[in-house]
């Protein structure tokens, strides 16, 4: 192969690619093209730069392009890719305003994903955000502070600065509005109220964190209200209003008119597809691009990673979207190593997913919705309890809520969801292990887990609801 | 079976398979023999009580003797069993001098184990402690107080109140000698420090809490002299020499002579076995009772369980001694089940244990000594990484070291040790499981471990080091 190992989208799962390449194949080359200023920064970290806890935005970036130019990676920014030709072997890059042609002899596809804001009218206006990027954070926290705040950095190299420094005149909001109530839509809201902003979350639904299932969801309604979060379940919006002036003013939902200064949109994101929608590379039945173990496309020398891409279940072995942060940088290491010419598979996922709420921490795993479980073949029993996350009389535990799910029939570990305000979140990784080795529930419960006064009770949580759904599967 | 189920000994072990086998076969009857006042009680916890986390002696109760009957078993306190006839199936139980004959159907052996003092001259001098029960953890507390403390209580049910109130009349120590850096060393350093106590720890060889390996270790060590505790490392104690009046007032040990005030002795435990040695129920090569994957012993009806009974290790699939709580439990209710006539394993154990060092947290599991591992015929090979335990950008985390050990060859993963002052000892629970579950260092690498700024890196620690040794193993 003699034309370069080529990557789309200089994110988590590009730069991981590029950088395991560039270290197994050194004489190499790969270019990686990336659209925007910003490189392999940490979406996950936004909300908390809004809020505060993160002081500068540039500590988001885990590599900056010098870095990447050290490890002989050739990053393009301003870079777009327009064009893919699967039979030429070329993509079509626009560069202020000019386009070329690049021949690949590899081609890794790491679009990513973008955040959605239909059905809502409105979404649109001034005043009006979702947290997809590091312009929208910068601009949220900009709007957040009092003008002339000294903390606000109108001037953060690559960002949208016209943006920020608009939003840095405004005066802080008095009441904001989320729409959704999801992970962004709920580390917002803790990022809003710590401004102490007036805070309304709109959810369609009724549970908050539909993912995490409802013992999950309820806690943290509870909790979100014991924060001052006011809580608008059950409750779709159909439109954010604006002002004479273009500004968001108002959220028309289910129950009439709330009257707001700023807006949050955060309703789910769907994968960059659009580049292979004209070529031959197939899509998977959840929208994002078809990949085997090894991250390969339906198409030979295309791969694809990160948000725009499907991975294999472990608990189903089925193609699943679940556009999270390690997978990502994990399946793009893989593919730079593939490419490099060692094979190594991009490994399964089990949907593992950790989120702070205020002061719980909450965790899932797995199939925990008993129509995806049964959809998926299974007959699934679950189970919610609740135990102390430290013996009874060391001080500082805190009630942790378990829910396990599993297979009647075998008893295999299907699922589960923790939440508490005491180590809560990392529990979870217990049952992400157990879910990867095919563990029953019977094998979970009785799993040596670590136990001492101040860290876990003699029977973890864990294992309290292992042997509560054992008791039910006899 | 007409005779009842007999238990020796009313703590963990002993009272799970009692409240297990009561609740599997309420209209059989189970005998518990316990030879002292207290029951079920949170051994671990002891420290913590000195220290002054936990306020009073009796939040350490686990079961009350009052809910022990409420349960329908019939617990006999100061009971002592001094013996066990297995061919007339019948233990001998000494009460109040008296002596009288008990037959059982099935005996459960739940003896314990006992702190060590010897080789140590001395040990048993006024003001020189073990911390193997309650008795003693009133006592060390009572001695750490003002004479007249309010708070320190010499009346407490069940308890010595003639030795409390000796050592309430103590003035506080000024020093005070720790001999044995294992886990009770370590966290009564921390309970003698919160008093503000000089406090000296001796340590024969060079390392503390040796089971949890030299990385641990170190970095024990290093945090205890910066909360102010003075390490005599590869310094073996020889004597405590006592006073006039037999109080404990020097340690004389390789480096000279340290005065001191109080010493306490934490050189190890070991199991209760005299009750059978007459018997012809084996011991196992740990010199505790072996049993088979149901806890029975080599005697039909006869089973032993908790501190004085070996378990099967996880990883070598043969006998270990390794007396710590939850196995304890676990065994007693598996017991318990299979007595009552639903055969029910007690489960293997892989070792794993956790302990807080003043703010280090620290967590074990499996083998980690390499010696060990080649004697059970693996080919070590191992790695310590040091990682965050958070984002980086994300305040609140600490570096938290890793250790892991794996077989060349298999590249299964054999143990592993954890470090840090961030969730690191739970974080030992996801070792264990996978150490259960039989996985490589490969299968660990590709782990979807949970991810969010507040709890944890894109690449948790655990993976970090299964990143680095996996590719030492290549």
């Amino acid at each position: 192969m003699t034309d370069p190992f080529v990557v789309i989208g200089g994110d988590a799962a590009g730069l991981s690619a590029a950088s395991k390449f560039t270290r197994e194949a050194p004489d190499r080359d790969v270019i990686v093209f990336e659209k925007g200023e910003w490189v392999s920064y940490a979406h996950c970290g936004t909300p908390y730069y809004v809020k505060g806890t993160v002081e500068r935005l540039t500590d988001l970036l885990s590599l900056s392009p010098e870095q990447a130019s050290e490890r002989g990676i050739d990053l393009r920014r301003n870079h777009e890719v327009v064009g893919v030709d699967t039979d030429a072997e070329t993509v079509t890059v626009a560069q202020d305003g000019e386009t070329f042609s690049q021949p690949y002899g590899d081609l890794l596809v790491a679009t990513g994903a973008h955040a959605v804001t239909g059905p809502i009218p409105g979404a649109e206006l001034d005043g009006a955000f979702t947290m997809h990027g590091l312009d929208s954070a910068a601009a949220v926290r900009a709007a957040l502070s009092e003008p002339g705040d000294s903390t606000v950095d109108t001037s953060i190299e690559y960002v949208d600065t016209a943006l920020v420094e608009k939003y840095a005149d405004w005066e802080p909001p008095e009441r904001v509005a989320i729409v959704g109530g999801g992970y962004v839509g709920v580390e917002m809201a803790e990022a809003f109220r710590a401004h102490d902003v007036e805070t309304h979350l709109f959810q369609r639904s009724g549970h908050l964190l539909p993912p995490f299932g409802e013992a999950v969801g309820e806690r943290v309604a509870d909790h979100l209200r014991e924060q001052g979060v006011t809580l608008h379940l059950n409750t779709a919006v159909e439109e954010l209003v604006g002002d004479e002036g273009g500004r968001v003013a108002s959220v028309v939902h289910g129950d009439g008119n709330t009257d707001v200064d700023l807006a949050l949109v955060g309703i789910g994101i769907k994968p960059n597809t659009a580049l292979v929608e004209d070529t031959p590379v197939e899509l998977g039945a959840s929208g994002a691009i078809a990949v085997d173990e090894y991250g390969a496309t339906s198409v030979d020398g295309v791969y694809a990673a990160g948000d725009c891409a499907e991975d294999t279940h472990a608990v189903t072995g089925e193609p699943d979207w679940v556009p999270l942060g390690l997978t990502a940088n994990r399946a793009g290491r893989g593919i730079g190593q593939t490419v490099a010419g060692d094979p190594s598979p991009v490994g399964d996922i089990a949907g593992t997913a950790v989120v702070k709420a205020f002061d719980l921490e909450c965790g899932r795993v797995g199939l925990l919705d008993h129509e995806q479980a049964s959809a998926a073949g299974f007959d699934p029993v679950s189970k919610t309890v609740t135990a102390g996350s430290r013996s009874g009389y060391y001080p500082g535990g805190d009630d942790t809520d378990v829910t396990l799910v599993a297979d009647r029939e075998s008893g295999r570990l299907l699922g589960g969801a923790i939440v508490g305000a005491d180590r809560a979140a990392i529990r979870i990784d217990t049952l992400a292990t157990a879910i990867e080795a095919d563990m029953t529930i019977d094998e979970l419960e009785r799993l040596d887990l670590a136990y001492a006064p101040p860290f876990s009770p003699v029977w973890d949580p864990v294992l309290v609801a292992a042997k509560v759904l054992n008791g039910q599967l006899d």
